[in-house]
């Protein structure tokens, strides 16, 4: 089996367990599910249902919340081109971790790495999905107070020296090994790796990180060089990716029309992806399928419900009953799917109109703080 | 014979003519140097004795400046410490061309260079020595409205995408040739080549960069990828380095106390030093200099002043023929020395007190329009 998990590149089928021992990650035991589900007073679907499956330290997080000594959230997103489903599920675990427990979120908007990535991309276009993913992100409900949305490339100013600290002690040979850079690789890719470490610094702090497992590389990097310069090692919680809807394996991929649902995709386009493009587990014939019963563990429709968007756990399970026994065929469970998705993006354009982008920029408690704030090296 | 001439190390005894050869840049010969007196109505001692000795496309500049498309001027200083004599020899260049043509300058400060060199270097000494390198920098007379000075880590909001353009079209491979990095060099020294080269983007004319030979390789890399992102190749004119006091030969080092003069050495430090560590090109004895006479091909005072110290050419032709004869004493030839670099420091502590620093960084017509312009890249 091959698979390539890289933060530029996911292909082939996923074998999650393996990438645990691979990237020398923790698995997300019944314990530790319980101590969050504990102290967050509650339980998220994705946690719950095993979608966030892998971690580093969040043991320590947890003790350092117990302990008052509270912890941070860092994520981000890299604005190559409009979002689709698959970029926010982690964004919407995101969102219940800083509710749950009342933190500081940082969220970069990595334009620099994005731009490259690819000589032939324009800075225009790059200028264009970042405002546009921006809303996105802003629109899903985070603390307006406690959230810092930032571009790289307007940030720059405030962490420039800090992204100097942290680079003067990566070497080539490290990001040679971790990010597999070649002699090709342009010298701005070599030394982004820097930038992304940097908000892992904006607190003294243990900062976590809620990302797909793909992002791990960067915090494997870290945490080589982070007591060095007198901050803590980065702590991760890592998700699978959501399949794209073309296959119950893989990632959802961007250049891929049909393989995402967008969030700008209308009622219409929703239902038109689902009903042609899901990868099904129904059988050929409905007489088959009324017989032999359909497979929700390869069906993609049933997939996204069980992941993310159905949260009740009953109906989720009378559904996979049904499934299974027949009684549900295939295109009664797209309605399902289609339904919940057109019911998730109405809510989501809704809040994109009313959401004040510049409170997460610049202007809310947070964002002022750090647009205020001097970052001291040593 | 070994020598080795980098930005980082300049070691060995220098053979100017194999640079030229093995950096593959034209000698100044005759015609192009009557050509730059004849356009500038005017000779400046350090071009008119050879100390500068190499260009690029110099003939193409000065093409430009008759055909009135005109040409700017780019050079810059790292501040690692404080600036002593040999750091500013090509700056009083750029200030006689800057005059001569009436054209723009800018002056990177590469502290970010400076902090990413050593680990060990605190950012809080950087700082320090920026501030006053700038002061003296500012002090040498350029034109304030037609200067830019601007600090790295201060400019680096305004230049980010175009760093990052330039960064995305130079591969490892490259900076691995041209600049001798390994496998322990650090990312942020890898990627740092293009922040060098973002000034010479600064204007669609050709840029024209006064520095000594050593900083070449940063030119021949911008050379390669000009073009692709509709800019001109630089130009370059390159200076010898200044000899150390304590040897005819090499490059001045900021690392020994003695071998240089320092801008901020008072009048005696500056008597002491070159009566007891310049070298000499005298005899052992009065006797001995009597009859076989000095030899001021190695004697570094008479070099000194021969380079710039001494800018009357009736004047250094006596000294040398006094000092070849034996009638002049090595002493005697110091005392001259001594007093040449005194008046120019005085000078230079006086120019210091009343030089508005904040025109050449911000305020002066140039800067003011830098800090205002929006970069556009592709």
């Amino acid at each position: 089996m091959v698979q390539t998990v890289t933060p530029w590149e996911v292909k082939g089928e996923i074998d999650y367990k393996r990438l645990i021992t691979e990237f020398g990650t923790k698995e997300i035991n019944p314990t530790i599910k319980d101590k969050i589900e504990e102290l967050a007073g509650g339980s998220h679907v994705l946690l719950r249902r095993n979608f966030f499956f892998s971690h580093r330290d969040l043991n320590l997080v947890l003790r350092d919340y117990e302990e008052k000594k509270g912890f941070f959230l860092y994520t981000g997103r890299g604005p190559s081109g409009p979002m689709h489903i698959g970029h926010i599920v982690p964004l919407l675990f995101t969102k219940w971790l800083q509710e749950k427990f009342g933190v500081n979120l940082y969220i970069q908007i990595t334009d620099d790495e994005k731009f490259l990535l690819k000589r032939e991309r324009s800075w225009e276009k790059i200028e264009k999905d970042s405002k546009s993913n921006i809303l996105d992100i802003c629109a899903l409900g985070f603390d307006p107070d406690k959230t810092f949305v930032f571009r790289n490339s307007e940030y720059i100013k405030k962490i420039y020296p800090m992204f100097l600290e942290i680079s003067r002690r990566i070497t080539y040979s490290t990001v040679k090994s971790v990010f597999g850079f070649v002699n090709e690789s342009n010298v701005g890719m070599i030394s982004f790796p820097a930038i992304q470490m940097v908000p892992t610094f904006f607190e003294k702090k243990r900062c976590l990180i809620p990302s797909a497992i793909d992002q791990d590389p960067y915090w494997r990097v870290q945490r080589d060089i982070a007591e060095t310069i007198g901050y803590q090692k980065a702590a991760a919680i890592h998700s699978r990716f959501l399949p794209p809807l073309t296959s119950p394996q893989g990632k959802m991929s961007a250049s891929s029309e049909e393989s995402a649902v967008w969030l700008n995709d209308d009622e219409k386009t929703v239902k038109q992806k689902v009903m042609k493009y899901a990868f099904s587990g129904g059988r050929e014939t409905v007489e088959e399928h009324r017989r032999r019963g359909g497979r929700p563990e390869v069906d993609v429709s049933f997939q996204w419900l069980k992941i993310i968007f159905e949260e009740n756990d009953n109906k989720i399970s009378s559904i996979s009953e049904d499934y299974k026994k027949g009684k549900m065929l295939t295109g009664e469970l797209k309605e399902i799917l289609v339904e919940k998705i057109n019911s998730f993006l109405g809510n989501h354009r809704k809040n994109k109109e009313k959401v004040d982008v510049d409170k997460f920029m610049y202007k809310g408690k947070l964002a002022k703080n750090m647009w205020e704030k001097e970052f001291e090296i040593s």
